[in-house]
């Protein structure tokens, strides 16, 4: 039984949907796993991970149109208000979505379907540099 | 240290919950592991996975009232809106839950609560086959 | 490689948010693994697992103040509503979190970020205790 872990920073430019599939497959390719489990997780609070289609790119824009109308900005009864507008309902999408997700790999490849990309969704607007750490256990 | 890995195929016939605990738990005792992490992965991005309440059916029943409340048909500003009017809110239903959910094993049987059950959520109106992927890692 | 398990009981007082991160941390370093994935499971579905932030706790007022208002008490559509006004909700709003979430491990902590917390999130009123399952696997 074998191990890797490694890290891959992603930069964002407002929000929406960032697909690191490629990223995703190269670590497990580069792994040398067969059969196992790998783990996606991202070491922020205002930004999440996400499975969803990548074939119509209509999918994103309408996931991150849902989010920005079921949690706006300018909900007058929010406490944390210090770190900008956009910043408590980042961590409010962030907790309606994933920090972390693990998919098995088999044939040395993520099973993934056919459709199913894996995405860092990012929820704040400026630019930001967001840190996933992939680990993978198998053989 | 063992592994075993399987997929199993769920029909579905419109929304609403679907249990696989059964399969879930055959899975665990074929592979012959005591301690260990067992993974369900469902390989679709208009379904997804949710561990619920098993005891009163009326809790799935107003789970997926809910999300049909949360997430109706018809709203008026989606753009994918080419595989029907369930469609692209199926994917948004399916963002607000789960694709993976991994259980810890103990002496041979997932960790699974008194109450708790797996369970696919389908989104979509029409019948569908659905994979699901178990892994489990362990000895 | 080597695995450990155990649980772990928070007791709670009425709806928010329970921080579980130096459970997590101390549960790692008595496993004494370097790398691997540890996982945290609950065994309830009234309520559920987040990570957030850790940093201000307004910021989890906030949560807490965005899924009471998401999910109110008194939805005159449920079916579920024998065991209290707060029940069906709180498997709601556990729908819409987590029951699992799988953290790398590396250097012999989990690798969550600067700000991140593991939190349980109780979504009843009456005090409860809640049974957590720790697992870990690595080397």
């Amino acid at each position: 039984m074998q191990q890797a872990i490694d890290s891959v920073v992603v930069s964002t430019r407002g929000p929406g949907l960032y697909e690191v599939s490629s990223a995703l497959r190269n670590f497990v390719s580069g792994a040398g796993i067969q059969t196992g489990l790998v783990t996606a997780f991202v070491r922020h609070t205002s930004c999440s991970l996400l499975i969803q289609e990548n074939a119509d790119p209509d999918v994103q824009t309408d996931l991150d149109g849902f989010f920005q109308r079921l949690v706006p900005e300018g909900m007058d009864w929010l406490v944390h208000t210090t770190e900008g507008p956009d910043d408590m309902p980042a961590h409010i999408k962030a907790a309606l979505t994933q920090t972390s997700i693990g998919i098995p790999v088999n044939q040395g490849r993520p099973v993934l379907g056919t459709w199913q990309g894996l995405y860092l969704f990012e929820h704040r607007r400026r630019p930001h540099r967001r840190e996933l750490v992939f680990h993978i256990i198998g053989e």
